[in-house]
């Protein structure tokens, strides 16, 4: 279980991931997540109101949104600001950024504040989505303690770190972290979400084209759980530093 | 484990499950599944005609769509024909309902063929996503047998059987097929697709308000497991009697 | 004029009308109406507002939705949410559907409230707009009867039953509620809605490939009052029953 | 029956009606229809292609589309261009528009051309689509001349003309062509619209607020086929002048 | 610099002028503005609120609309309401115009009131942008005179005449005021906007297939301020008759 | 003229302009360009097909489109994908960039090829659309010289460098390449566009609050000659650097 791939990894290992915070000067918190060629763009905005279902509750509020650059990929894809609407695939993806990252706040001590996360892809090599959430957990991070610091908030509302890893069966090998080519062969391929007490926030494996036994199940876990334990210490290390 | 349930069910019991084929005449493959509350009628709609993207393979295709009569709900929803637009949380069913299915046929001997599942909740208690695949499986298998039995398939491209469950931890305690009550204040709510080999086809899991820990995974896994030898075998009954 | 059809009906006669109420068991009202294979849920849903225009004057309103299962035809029809806009045809049938029932209504005794019909043709053979009113009229009075016993309403708004039936001309013979096959080769195709006062409501005639003379206008008119009559016979007993 | 009207018209009387054709450059038809303070612009646009389901029939086609200006009427409307699509009462107007000129073409001897009639109303005082089938049918007829004249066909598939008209009972009383003050207190308000064999193309009759009897219906007809004629006889002659 | 054109015109000569005031009876303002085959109806609507982020500020706003009915042109155009959304041009166009007529309005003078200009072309033969901004003046003037003759508002907001005309560069020789052969013959097309000081409201040219030089931009410049001077003559005397 | 600006800029300074070649990896052409805040990743695609108006003509064509990450601005904006459709100044912006790029490329040296420009702003601080323009240009030299390396073009179809930049009247002070606050407070704000003949390729001068003498016309293009000619240099510095 440690041949090499491509780039010279084995099974278990993550890609290069760099986190470059204050990446653009605006929103609340700003970062760069790369993880080799995917490149997200993840900003945090906070907002001093919240939808109608939460007005007079006590209760703050997370969304997020997904989008790629046209040309983040071999091929170029058609804006979906020019198709009029938003694929299945970005509302797939966005729910689940929105639904992992509110799984680490507290919203009560968030208070009636929404914060929105943009994830914008500007370069693509497989594993977007995950990389979204793991840098989208590190643009809030930086926003809330943006808003303690501000005195905005008398206490963080985070619960804990929140991060995302792609695992697959590639050609009869359970690998980590899997790159466009890798992914585009996977017999398996699961994105697996948890926080820092190692519990799952959320599973998603999907056999495509073929079909996943419990045993491969178990082995994509272990993988996943080894690579998510690595981010959160490179998460935490760029939080420190900004 | 066996604590009753509301509706006097034992944590791994299914609720009852009708089956009525033939449902409406004009489809290829019509059913109407009922899990208790919960009644979608799915029906299988075959062209013989191919996305472009299969267009000279060779190859057949399979999509699903998925919909809710504005009433099938407690309180009544929008129309999604009068909103204009397709919701998330509809896109994101219907992908899943086709992947799922998609998982049984050998496009090969399908030929150039496309096949439509529609599924269309009339009447919503919570699972209408698994029922739709369960349901969607046997209208699917219905016309397939149509078109071997018209001979327009030498061979069946079926390949095994796909049902779905909901599992889901309410209350700290892990349970099989979760009426809306139920879901409504699951900890965590987890969607199994199988085939007949028992191997997985799909698994979603989320702990939205809450995390889940390997074992609670695993517990709701073995549930799964049980719940959807069940239905392998009504569904078989249904077909045979179609 | 009392030749004999495919059905073995004779010109004057209806198919055999079904009325299944409490066919769902969330809305105020509910039936499932059957004209011979055309099968429509309606369902009467209750809101307590009313749109911006009747704030603040005593009065309620009444709105009607219609829409065709995808294969509730012969062949498969896109859905109307994937197209992103309803067609033309179903705005008519739905505006059409509306007036009709509001024209039973005293919205001055139905005071500030809003009731939604809601028609889901599940098999369509033809006469599924004029099914609708049939049907939508009998959800509508379950629903108000349920205000009234609920002590909402204390005296029922109810002016009048409403019921509508399709005639036409075909080969030259005025025929009453036409079948998918008879209305497509009908020379002439009328639409007619009344209340039990037997006056009219709405007269839409239409000669689409001919035209139509006063005499056969007079006949189909007869036709038409005939066929109603029983109708409202059948709407009167199902109510009761519920 | 013959009382005077706030325009000092009697119950029988159509407004004046002016046709001015030729009223812009471009198209292959063109009329502006006032009738009294209602103002049409009609335009007849012939297109050497059809529709995919006449192709290789040998057979033509026309359509119709409507529109007023936003601000045709006493307050201003919203431009349904901004608002994304069509309202209900537009594609209802349209679809009758076109309905009632197709009933006035031999559509094989038209052959495999197009016909789209363009209604724009530049100012609304009741009776809009009437207006624009009566003006439209000139403008249609002026373009099948020039076809004709220019060798393009043969022989006219001009059957009959059509025209249209509103009536209405106002008061207890049954009126011809119906201005807007008129129209907005009606009790039932009729479009019909008649080739010139005095056959019914279309008849719409609605009670909206109330509901009307089979000797109103009988007493609006009359009147219906007396403004018609005269109609018919105007619209000779404005096509002759052309 | 005085060659003759196709239509006996000089190279500095506008078309005819004509500005039909009173055009249609529901507007406050409302003028048909036709220049040479270009006609184009000017309407001025006044509604007593303003967009959001205007309350309670005391200034007012404007707004332009534009269109095109279908056959304005030599071909057929598909309607933007059925397309189902505004094209680039016209929005460019709209926009256009709102800024050039809010120029010339004092907001504080108008109050919380709004504007809409509606300009909606029903013959095309070149510069229907410019004539929508010369005659939506007109239009806007005869409207602001009714609120002050009205005693709606106390001091016209007016500032001062905005009129606009377009001027080319065509086989080399500038010329004023195209007609739609010149235009899409033209090198350089600019559009200019003046006050009646002779000062820029904007100034848009364009060399789309080829480039201009500083010397024919100020040729240009020369020839539309004479054509604006003359323009802002028939202006005030179509504002003086109305 | 040569006051000091907030940034220490003089009145004719441009702000530091960067560009960065190869900032992704996918597109034929790719920079960042940076002028003082405002940074845009331009991307040129190339596709071996043309739009049906091209077809057999043995020409080419190029467009642009334009968008803005939320979070570029100093308060978030809504996405247009999740709008559902373009904004007005959207389409104006990518049409500008679109006519201003052609203005450089001989068609039929292109060949049947179509070029895509992608301008997404990922942090904006005024002139956005010049920056695109300026920025556009480069990753469509590089994409071309591409295209004559890999000899699928024999000869470059670049006629010339095409540049923007911003200028406008500032407190009475014409000044250079504004940023936003100069921009937001500004009485004139004139685009222009040139190529390297220093001919105007396109020039929008607009008064919006104000108006502008021909004299600030004049002073305006003066700095905007000025700007352009530095942002040549630098344009070719960078493409001969790639």
């Amino acid at each position: 279980m440690s041949i090499l791939r491509g780039d010279k990894r084995k099974n278990n290992d993550l890609r290069d991931v760099k986190l470059i915070t204050g990446f653009t000067i605006h929103a609340e918190g700003s970062v760069l997540i790369e993880m080799g060629h995917t490149k997200v763009i993840c900003t945090a905005s906070v907002s001093e109101s919240v939808p109608r279902f939460l007005k007079k509750t006590g209760k703050g509020w997370l969304t997020a949104e997904y989008s790629m650059l046209p040309r983040a990929t071999e091929d170029r894809n058609r804006r979906e600001a020019s198709m009029g609407k938003l694929g299945g695939r970005t509302m797939e993806i966005q729910r689940l950024i929105g639904r992992s990252l509110r799984a680490c706040l507290d919203m009560g001590k968030l208070g009636e504040r929404s914060i929105t996360i943009d994830c914008d892809v500007i370069q693509a090599d497989g594993g977007t989505r995950t990389a979204s959430i793991t840098g989208g957990y590190v643009a809030l991070a930086i926003a809330i303690n943006k808003l303690v610091a501000d005195g905005k908030l008398e206490e963080s509302p985070l619960i804990s770190n929140v991060a995302a890893i792609s695992v697959g069966v590639v050609g009869g090998v359970p690998m980590l972290d899997l790159k466009y080519t890798e992914d585009a062969s996977a017999d398996v391929d699961m994105n697996v979400i948890m926080n820092s007490k190692m519990e799952f926030v959320e599973v998603q494996g999907t056999g495509e084209e073929t079909t996943f036994t419990r045993k491969e199940l178990n082995d994509l876990l272990d993988l996943a759980e080894k690579g998510i334990k690595e981010l959160f210490e490179i998460q935490n290390e760029a939080i420190e530093r900004a």
